[in-house]
């Protein structure tokens, strides 16, 4: 039986429902990494005697209880007094985080407002946890069997703190000594059930790398995992099963160091020196705002067409008038009209690839098409290399971003083997 | 002092960070809607006597326990049971629950699980909360001074629940008798302080229809809120107010019925049946994205342009290659390119309106301009009629998503006026 844990959130916002409580979801997946188990989570106001009470609770239930936010100059921030004099012990001045908060204004010629250094204080006789990217200096200590970890509110402060100094403390005082290394394989073109069953031999076969499916909206992930004493260490002993992986899908994993689709289409154009173009209908300018998205992402994206209209299919992509509307005409949604996009704006932008994409992003039929009918297709030099039809489900904006990224998929698979 | 609520999300997903916590952000704010102020917030996992202690405590320190979690089929569901066992009542079963999951299920053509059935049970002598869009019905009842509300954990299945049948409930329990009415007021162009700063006096003067800021990343938005009989009644309240508000930031005030600036865009160029073409370089087709976004855009969305090189302003967009590049060049992080942009996409689309726009999203300095720097052009049939220069901030997505509302209103700003 592990270590018990409980996440007490302070802060009136979080009461009011202002904020999402993002921070208890990163500490729950950063404890389990640990070896702990979060058995409750709590969120309290802004207030010293409710904040006391909590802490009371979480003391009669859990062996280390990591509090986020309320570290701040204000009044309102009260967490390290309420700790201090729940735990009878006085706070004390850090001096370096004082002497960095003095120098943060300083450098901007601002006079330091005197509550400022409140953020350096600490609970005494605790271990400080550095802020590098803010004021607030966390701490960490140990009362009576308990644990104490105090962490600043924002997520941008709270997550550096927490991995780079709070938990090699708790690792340390749980007497863990080796720190855990993980990595991210993404999928594309399968489905996660299916996934799952291909490689739940793997799954189950228990070995000192863990291997987890990781639901995400939108994405098909594993994540592995193992206790190493450095990266290097833990690669080698991840590397025979990422091998095996990618054996069983050539076609699929696209990333092995949790990269988005996005980032590996742009990564793997640019390593080998081509270039692409789209022609968005259904997804709206979406797959150029994903490329785009990428730093760098100007070297290998010439640009595209939103050619929502069948007006602006015809006169700037050239797509015959005949092919969308009349009687007999295939429409725009079709096989015929995507093929020509993606061949006609290969050539107009003069890129070494060009995606093209038509459907029905609903809510209602067009064309007397369903919901969610999409075609795709990629160009080249030598004319359409791939082609595909496909039956996307969900709302409008579900319907877009899986559009968008079966067109990054599909140009993956063709830079890929190449 | 008004009433206590604790909010008890149950969940072992929760609890591990596979999912986030948004349940407890809506009640929150629908609970302060209420009157209700929310002091403690608890995850516990699908254990019973975890879940049971933590009903105790919630019953020591709340006057409303509302939980959120654990009505499903399966045996990790055991909120009902736990609830049940806690406050010594057995379970019954809702019949008109359990007629619609069979229901569900024959017009499927599928066998129901017997466990399915689980669902419609209740605690004895509660009133059931009916799930309009999925299974498992909620309950509420009051025990010992304490009012316990069980609601699903889907958020698709809660947020319904607890609007139509929870919150009428509460009300009636608690002795409220007009339910509160809100809306959202949406500004563009002007800051949240600004904007603050010029209504305090309406903010301070306390009337029976509560004024407040209401922030949300990217958005600047008041919301308006008053008790009343009905939905026209609330209306009547709010309308002084709101013309008051129209009155002095008409050129900022784009929506009073919470509309995104999309939204908004697309209805108004359709009552006046206009069309729009866009010409994107910085936001690489985020515009094009969000517009297509509104269902019905395609009636004035004709389509744009992703410009993203140099070479397709030119060769697409018949920018000259001298204003581009060279020494003494201008280059595309310039005025008089972005006006060309403008100029010629509403040429070459045919559309009424077009919006150009360019800039650095860094994270790199280009044209040696700073990152941020972004020109923004509106022209219609006679020409160039808004040009205008922003200097925006933060990362290379906040950038993108800035630039492309930017772009949305200064168009809105043009089709407001007409």
């Amino acid at each position: 039986m592990g270590r018990k844990a409980e996440i007490i959130a302070v802060g009136t916002e979080l009461l009011l429902g202002q904020i999402v409580n993002t921070n208890a979801q990163f500490l729950a997946q950063q404890l389990a990494d640990l070896g702990v188990n979060v058995f409750y989570q709590t969120v309290v106001g802004d207030n010293s005697d409710r904040l006391q009470s909590a802490i009371q609770i979480a003391q009669s239930r859990a062996d280390i209880i990591v509090f986020t936010g309320g570290l701040g100059p204000t009044q309102d921030d009260l967490t390290r007094d309420a700790v201090a004099a729940f735990c009878g012990r006085s706070l004390v001045m850090h001096d370096s985080s004082l002497a960095s908060i003095k120098s943060f204004f300083d450098t901007r010629g601002v006079v330091m407002v005197e509550s400022n250094a409140r953020q350096a204080l600490m609970v005494e006789q605790a271990d400080p946890l550095i802020n590098d990217v803010g004021m607030a200096v966390g701490c960490a200590f140990k009362q009576d069997q308990t644990m104490f970890i105090l962490l600043p509110g924002p997520p941008r402060e709270m997550k550096p703190m927490f991995t780079n100094y709070a938990a090699p403390w708790i690792r340390s005082a749980i007497g863990e000594s080796l720190p855990l290394f993980s990595t991210m394989l993404k999928f594309s073109g399968i489905g996660e059930s299916n996934l799952e069953h291909q490689i739940i031999d793997l799954i189950d076969r228990q070995s000192e790398v863990s291997i987890a499916p990781y639901a995400k909206e939108g994405e098909v992930a594993i994540r592995l995992a193992v206790k190493a004493s450095n990266m290097d260490e833990a690669n080698r002993m991840m590397q025979p099963i990422v091998a095996e992986i990618h054996n069983r899908f050539p076609e699929n994993l696209f990333s092995t160091l949790g990269e988005t689709l996005e980032a590996t289409v742009v990564r793997l154009l640019s390593e080998k020196k081509k270039t692409v173009a789209v022609a968005e209908s259904i997804t709206g300018g979406r797959i150029g705002d994903l490329i785009t998205s990428i730093p760098g992402s100007s070297k290998v994206f010439l640009g595209g067409f939103m050619t929502y209209s069948n007006t602006m299919k015809n006169s700037v992509l050239n797509v015959p008038m005949t092919l969308l509307e009349g009687e007999h005409a295939p429409g725009a949604i079709s096989k015929i009209v995507v093929e020509t996009m993606a061949i006609e704006a290969r050539k107009i932008v003069n890129s070494n690839y060009a995606i093209a994409i038509c459907g029905n992003a609903g809510p209602d039929s067009a064309e007397n098409k369903p919901v969610g009918l999409t075609f795709i297709a990629v160009a080249d030099e030598t004319g359409v290399i791939l082609s595909r039809e496909l039956q996307l489900h969900g709302n409008r904006d579900t319907i877009k971003q899986r559009a968008a990224k079966q067109a990054l998929y599909a140009l993956w698979t063709q830079i890929g083997m190449n």
